[in-house]
C-alpha cells in the first residue's frame, strides 16, 4: 500500500490530492484503508476511531482538507471568502475529538499559516489553498521526520547505557509507533532505530491493559517489521527484568511536566518502579511539543478516568462481560512517573540528562535548541 | 444453596452421602451447582475445570469417594478388598489431575487412614470405609479451620501494622478465597476477617491477567459478600499506592521455600517491589503445607509457562483472538517473591517473622508448632 519498497507500516498514506487512513478498529485481523476524500470524511474516521493517537488525529484532519482543496475544480470566490472557507473547515475538524489538544494546536498553526497567506500581496484564493496543502503536507514530513529524530538519539544514548551496546533487549509500554504518529514513532522509533542498526536482540511489548495497544496494535507493528518481538502480560514486567532480560525500558508520554514528570498510559509508574530496582534505565521518548513548561511538577497533572467497562468486558469494553457484576472499579488511563525515575528524556533536538542537583532542566533545554 | 443462614460463598457443598459443586466455569455470569454422585462425577469436575484452586481439588476428589461409599446398599467382598477398592479409586481420582501436588499428598494420606483401619483388630469393610469417609470430612473441615486461623492472625498483625488499625484497605491478587479452598480463603480470608471485624475500609482486587483470576472470582466472592470492593487493571497497582489507597497488600503462595522466598501467581513480585517503594508492608497468607523445606530459596522453585493462548485470546485463552498474529509469548504462571520484600507469612498456626538478622527461620518455627 505504501509502495515504492517502503515497507513501513503507515496509518496515514497520503500523496497530493489522495489520502488513505488505516482502519485501526479492525486491527491487528484485518488491514484494510479507507479512502478519505474531503473532511466530512476525515471528520467521520477520527470520530468512529479509524484513525487514533494525538499525532496522527491531527495530521490525518488537516491533510484531509488539503485533499479537499486540492481537489476543487475551481473557486468561485475571493481570497477572504477561500479563508472563511479553510477556518470553518477547521472548526469542523477539531469538533470530531473536540479533547484533542493536538488538533486543536494544529487547527491554530494552519489558520495562522492562512491569515499569512493573505496578507500577502499576492493573495488570490489559490494561493491561499496552496500555501494551506504546504502547510498539512509538511506537518506530515515533519512529525516523521522528528520520530525518526527520536530514534537517532534515543538509540545513541541506549547502546550507550547498555552493557553491551551491539545486542540489547527493550522493553516498551502502549503503542507509540507508526499507528499513533504521521509514521516511524516516538518510544517505537527507538526500537525501529535500534533493529535497523542489527543491533536489538529482542522487543518486548506489553499487552497494555486494559486497552490492550500492546498486543493489538504495538504487536501488530513489530510482527509487520520483522523486529523480534516478544508479548508480556503488563504484571510479567518484572519476572522478566529480574531475569536479566531487559537491557532498557522506553515509553512515549502524554505530557511531561517542566521538572521531567511524566504521565503516560497507566502502568508506566509500575514499569519505573520495577525497572529502578533492576538498575535498569528507564527513558521517556517524546518530541518537545509533549512538554508543558506551565507545569511545575507532575502533582498537576489532572488524571482521566475511563469507563468500568473497559475491566468490565472484553475488547477493552466493546465485548463480551468477563467481570463480576457489582464491582466497583478504578481505572485511570494515565499515571505519573516522578523525574527521579527517568534516566533520560529523549526529544527530537536531544537528549535531556540530568544536571548535577540530579534534576532535568527542561526550560534551558527548550530555550537553547529552539532559540528562544 | 449454603443453608443456615450461612451466606459465605461455597465451592463445595457437602452434608453426608451428597456433594455439589459449585461450577467456577460459569462465574461470575451464573452460580450453578452440580450434583457429584460418584468418583466418575468427581474426576470429570476436576478436569474440566469446575472446581480449581489445589485444597478445593483435592477436597473435592477425596468426598466424591466418601459420597460414593456411603451410598453404597452393601459392599460384597473382604476388608482387603475394600481396602484395594478403595485405593483404585484414589489413584484413578488422581489421574485427573496429575500435576496438582495437593491431590496426591491428599490421596497418599487417605491411603494411610486405610491402612491403618485395616490393620486395627475390628477390620471389617463397614469400618473401613467409615474411616475413609471420616477422614475425607476431616479435610474438609481442617481446611476451613486453617482459613480461619490465617484469617484470625492476618487480621491482627494487619491491624497492629497499619496507620489507623480501625480503617485500613488492602490489595490482593488472584483468588485465594473461598472457590480456591474448602471455604473462607487465605489471603482473601484475611480480608474476611477485617471485614467481620468492622475496620476493613476497602478491598482492591487485581484484574489477575492473563487468565483474570481476579476479576472473575474474587471480585464475585467479594461483591457476594458485600464488602467494599475495587477492582483495578494489575498495572494500577503502583497508581494506587502512590495515591495512599493501599494499606497492606496480601498475597496467597504456590510455594514457600524455606528462607521465605514464595512463588505465586505472575504479577505478585511486581505487586511486592511497588509495596516496598511506598512503605506499605507485604504480607503472604499460607498453610503450612505449602512451604517447602527442602528448597533453600526460590531460585530451586521451576516456573511453568503456560500457552500463549492466555494473552493473544479473550476470556485467557478460550475466547476470541484479540492479539496481532504472529507475535511470540512469554507468559510464566508464577514469579518469585524474595523474602526481603515479605514482612511476614501469616500461616494456621501464628505469624512467622523475621528474626535478628533480617531472615525468616521457617524450619524453626515449623518445628515449635508441630512439636516435630
Amino acid at each position: 500500500m505504501s509502495g515504492e519498497g517502503d515497507t513501513t507500516l503507515k496509518s496515514i498514506c497520503y500523496k497530493p490530492g489522495s489520502l488513505q487512513l488505516l482502519d485501526q478498529r479492525k486491527l491487528p485481523l484485518e488491514t484494510t484503508y479507507l479512502e478519505i476524500c474531503d473532511t466530512a470524511d476525515g471528520w467521520s474516521a477520527i470520530q468512529e476511531m479509524v484513525v487514533r493517537g494525538a499525532p496522527a488525529i491531527a495530521i490525518a484532519a488537516a491533510l484531509s482538507l488539503a485533499v479537499e482543496v486540492s481537489n476543487f475544480s475551481g473557486f468561485d470566490g475571493s481570497s477572504a471568502e477561500a479563508v472563511a472557507f479553510l477556518e470553518k473547515k477547521l472548526d469542523y475538524l477539531v469538533s470530531s475529538r473536540p479533547t484533542a489538544v493536538n488538533l486543536a494546536d494544529a487547527s491554530l498553526k494552519l489558520k495562522q499559516v492562512i491569515a499569512n497567506a493573505l496578507a500577502s500581496s499576492a493573495a488570490e484564493p489559490n494561493s491561499i489553498f496552496k500555501a494551506y496543502i504546504e502547510a498539512a503536507e509538511n506537518m506530515l514530513e515533519d512529525d516523521v521526520a522528528s520520530n525518526k529524530a527520536i530514534g537517532t538519539f534515543g538509540s545513541s544514548l541506549l547502546r550507550q547505557q547498555a552493557k553491551n551496546p551491539d545486542k540489547l533487549s527493550v522493553l516498551t509500554h502502549c503503542n507509540t509507533g507508526s499507528l499513533a504518529t504521521a509514521g516511524y514513532g516516538t518510544a517505537l522509533g527507538v526500537i525501529r532505530a535500534l533493529h535497523t542498526q542489527g543491533v536489538l536482540e529482542r522487543a518486548y511489548c506489553t499487552e497494555t491493559r486494559p486497552f490492550n495497544q500492546g498486543s493489538r496494535l504495538t504487536a501488530f507493528e513489530l510482527v509487520h517489521e520483522k523486529i523480534p518481538a516478544t508479548l508480556i502480560a503488563d504484571s510479567a514486567a518484572a519476572a522478566l527484568m529480574k531475569d536479566g532480560r531487559v537491557d532498557g525500558v522506553v515509553v512515549g508520554a502524554d505530557r511531561v511536566a517542566s521538572n521531567g514528570d511524566t504521565a503516560n498510559k497507566i502502568g508506566t509508574y509500575s514499569l519505573a518502579l520495577c525497572a529502578k530496582h533492576h538498575g535498569i534505565p528507564f527513558y521517556v521518548a517524546a518530541p518537545l511539543t509533549s512538554v508543558d513548561l506551565s507545569l511545575s511538577s507532575g502533582k498537576e497533572i489532572v488524571i482521566e478516568e475511563r469507563t468500568a467497562k473497559e475491566l468490565l468486558n472484553t475488547h477493552g469494553g466493546l465485548g463480551e462481560r468477563i467481570a463480576a457484576p457489582g464491582i466497583s472499579v478504578w481505572n485511570p488511563a494515565f499515571d505519573v512517573t516522578p523525574a527521579e525515575l527517568i534516566a533520560g528524556i529523549i526529544t527530537e533536538k536531544g537528549v535531556i540528562t540530568k544536571n548535577a542537583n540530579d534534576a532535568f532542566d527542561i526550560s534551558s533545554f527548550a530555550k537553547k535548541v529552539t532559540g528562544n
